[in-house]
């Protein structure tokens, strides 16, 4: 199925040990995400890694994100204190299918 | 950081109940994907919701391992036992940064 081209940011994770603050943080960064203009989704999940994907509408709204004050600073913060390692995707939806039971 | 294009696809799932020889199936596609012409690598997690995002040189690549007989018994096998919901992205990687402590 063809749909409408947006963008999926992959960020995939290691994690220190112990928290600083990270939970409070991902739950602040999700509650300012959902505010931000273009932003469709996100879903996220963690065992060894973790990989978090939010979905844009377009590249700018990436960089409006990403320019956010409260989340460039959470984003220092991680690389302070709570990823030891990170990759950071940004990624063209070209195509998608989707089942349900 | 500008990188040769690749592509991602993003793969969500929610889980039905019970593994039903999910496990087994897993890695055996794990092992298989490995041994396609053009595979990357792959990124897994599961909290809720179980993302796997796996990386191809090119799209010729992905509708190869589409094709895998093997694996294609596996999404029928999935869509019968294994999964109550998904969605399946294939998105070209247009940029990439990397953090390492």
């Amino acid at each position: 199925m063809k749909t409408k081209p947006y963008y999926a940011v992959i960020f995939t994770t290691t994690r220190t040990e112990g928290d600083h603050g990270y939970e409070e943080m991902a739950q602040r960064m999700d509650e300012l995400a959902k505010k931000q203009p273009g932003y469709i989704g996100v879903e996220s999940a963690r065992s060894e890694l973790g990989i978090t994907v939010s979905y844009w509408e377009n590249l700018e709204a990436i960089s409006k994100w990403k320019e956010n004050s409260e989340h460039t600073l959470a984003r220092e913060m991680g690389r302070e204190k709570w990823y030891s390692w990170y990759k950071l995707r940004v990624c063209l939806v070209e195509r998608e299918y989707e089942f349900t039971k």
